[in-house]
């Protein structure tokens, strides 16, 4: 020990307690330290539930101990209440759907492979005792390799892979002990027994205790996927439109949430697939359309690849037309502000579980847009302008109007959830706007009795008319 | 059973033979039949690996039953040897990484709770028979309390999730059994040593029979994407541009290709972890960089982003002005042969591990290209066309451009990822195109001496004497 360590434990012993130790610590190591505990808060100030989560397998586990710790407990399951531990170490996880799933995969591969084991060894029996390691080696041989060849198909493989492996498990075991144990059949049973056990104790504690389920996790998930696809496309409405006029641009984590999207194709699918498992709870009933979720999720990811794509044209390296900008600029603000809002709207309207009535006036709003958008190009003229400058403008414009159309998927499909569903009906609070398209009353743009023919008004108007509002519009709106 | 059944029952008999059952089963009944062993059949052919796997875990399988039939190793190894069973269904994974990551996980795991828990067990007996099932209870609840909450952290779920949740169920198990069973020292040393005859069976067979590696797979997923990245640039060249003159469209199949590289990042993640387990193998030694296939694979997933856009505009509903893509198109083709080659020739210098020479030189030409669209746009006029109608065709354009920049940097990862790996140097096929842009010989465009300065011609040049070719070209190159 050098005499800097030697000082260090001498000051620990003297200022006493572990914040001592911890003054008394290198610098390094006081960090490292420092950095592990606060990673720890951050998780569990993250999300509570992983607290909660693990303090209750932790009581899981201990309540399983007391089949060997209470002795009248212990004399009826004596050593092979070891099953219940392994059910809920094996069984207990995060949200109910995922440990009732579990635990049925685990439960029915116990009972059908504990049968066929008796089975395969009564069969075995009949080939005398130097058949008998023949025939059952066959059987785990084959029943195995089969089993394991099953895992590779995707729909098996996403639902009953757990039951699959239990199944090789308990065949072997049951077979294998079949060789030199007797009371096979007793055997077989009280595994299973003793699974039935340990999976009860946990459904229990999953179910009463603070339950996490996947069906509310996978709806607010696809909620908060919209909302981050909303909060992008306000961010970027600011960021391209907006920064040169000298505002502030968007916070990053505004602009880079939707990325999270990209990827989350895996947990959107297992959620889906434990929440069908749950019963009914809260405002969810029993056979809730948990795989349309998935189906929006899907659209949502459509529209994130959009947006990684958009994401790129907010590079300063590229050059810009700001002229040319400037022409677009007010209907390609309003299709982006009235397609954020429209995906708010549709992110509250899966939140709260009610008909995404704003969210179809928002939509047509952005539609409107896009005639704005379609006017303003057919009356602008190109002269002077270097082709090569207004390229980026023109594609963030059709990229813009391809993500309105992935908005409108996203609406189809949340309207038709709402409808399978269930979702209580509202009155709208949004209008559809009617103005005439703001580019008319631009100094940039020709005016409308140049080029701007009646035939364009007549048809925004006729959009507007065919407009299918679920309610009647407030008394504010304007079509 | 009515009279259909028994008729065809009948016929079963008479024909004798599973054929003739299968040919007396009701039509849909056959049919189902039928599409099981044609998908079965299918799923062994895509992948003739996934058979040989199945026969190696039945064959592990029945070797650890070994233990049991044979009498000597049964009195060895008694009725413990069920862990070896255990071990051989959790461990037996489909490549030999995932074998080693999981068998380390489990035999360190295991190590560590036995020792603990032993010395858990001593500590419990200090507190007499009354406190020895409070102070077990205990540990139990703060050890499966507190590897729970370590499972939430994303790089302990990655490589040790499986080695904490054997950790608990050991811990428990130890503790636990150390209330009744007496020699509870004897108990975990018996479960580690026969996990390590199970695990040693797993490697060995995984090692030396037709052994999967994951780092092999992971190095031909990547190149595979990288190549179906390739196949749809070209693809698209040819539906997009061609389709028009009279041409057959491209393979659905080779246009959707790239959809499974947006969804990959999963698996290229779990094959690196596990790639990093392996021993060397074949071209890779031990400390191969695996780590930045994952960076490759996520440039790779950038890409095909852009592509999940460009994929909107091939719908023949969005109008489009064909005077001004004949205009655009020569340049765009270029660019997108040249672009598809690159990747082509990194796919290529990834599977044959040489250094990727070839695509250095396609990617240059893609920016040659992207110099005679600029050339094109500068030298075009857009009167009398609709702004709306060359809207998509700009955003074709610039995607394909911002694909080029994204082609470059999975070339520049693709170079550090050879000189990380030593990959072979060879010699170049292929030129650098410094012919004239091809637009100036098109009527549609303006010729040279008009708007196309000799600054840009200085400019393309300049960029042909920079390039850093790292073989001497050709005869046959230009540059």
């Amino acid at each position: 020990m050098d005499i800097e360590s030697a000082t260090q434990a001498r000051e620990c012993g003297v200022s006493g307690g572990w914040w001592g130790c911890l003054k008394a610590l290198p610098e390094k190591s006081k960090s490292k330290f420092l950095n592990f505990t606060s990673n720890i808060k951050k998780k569990a100030l993250d999300d509570p539930r992983r607290v909660t989560h693990s303090l209750k397998v932790g009581s899981a586990l201990t309540l399983v101990s007391l089949l060997y710790f209470i002795l009248p407990l212990y004399e009826i399951f004596g050593l092979h209440a070891i099953w219940a531990i392994f059910t809920v170490v094996f069984v207990f996880e995060f949200t109910v759907g995922a440990v009732i799933s579990k635990f049925t995969n685990r439960g029915f591969a116990t009972l059908l492979a504990g049968a066929l084991g008796v089975e395969g060894v009564n069969l075995a029996n009949c080939f005398g005792q130097t058949g008998k390691p023949f025939v059952l080696g066959t059987l785990v041989f084959v029943l195995a390799a089969g089993s394991t060849f099953s895992r590779f198909f995707p729909r098996i493989k996403a639902r009953y892979d757990y039951g699959v492996v239990i199944f090789i498990l308990t065949f072997s075991l049951v077979v294998v002990s079949g060789q030199r144990v007797e009371g096979i059949f007793y055997l077989a049973w009280q595994r299973l027994y003793d699974i039935l056990i340990g999976g009860a104790i946990c459904i229990v504690i999953s179910l009463f205790v603070c339950p996490v389920w996947a069906g509310q996790d996978l709806h607010n998930l696809i909620a908060s996927n919209i909302e981050k696809l909303a909060n992008f496309l306000q961010g970027f409405e600011c960021a391209y439109f907006e920064c040169s006029e000298g505002k502030d641009n968007p916070d990053k984590s505004v602009l880079e949430g939707y990325k999270s999207v990209l990827n989350s194709k895996a947990s959107e699918e297992s959620l889906a697939i434990f929440a069908s498992c749950e019963p009914g709870h809260g405002r969810f009933r029993l056979f809730h359309p948990w795989t349309h979720y998935v189906k929006i999720g899907a659209l949502a990811r459509q529209c994130s690849y959009k947006f990684e794509t958009l994401d790129c044209y907010l590079t300063p390296e590229i050059h810009v037309s700001l002229e040319f900008k400037g022409k677009v600029q007010e209907p390609c603000k309003k299709l982006c502000w009235e397609a954020s809002q429209a995906l708010k709207a549709l992110s509250s309207s899966i939140r709260t579980m009610t008909e995404p009535c704003d969210a179809k006036l928002h939509l047509e709003n952005s539609k409107n847009a896009i005639q704005d958008l379609k006017i303003a190009l057919e009356t602008t003229s190109l002269e002077d302008e270097e082709l090569i400058a207004i390229m980026p403008v023109f594609t963030v414009a059709s990229i813009l109007i391809e993500t309105t159309k992935c908005v409108e998927k996203i609406h189809d499909s949340v309207s038709e959830l709402s409808h399978l569903a269930h979702f209580r009906t509202v009155k709208s609070k949004v209008s559809v706007s009617t103005e005439k398209p703001h580019l008319l009353h631009r100094g940039t743009i020709k005016p409308v009795g140049e080029s701007y023919g009646a035939g364009h008004v007549q048809s925004t108007v006729q959009d507007i008319d065919r407009l299918e509002i679920c309610v009647r519009p407030n008394s504010d709106a304007d079509g």
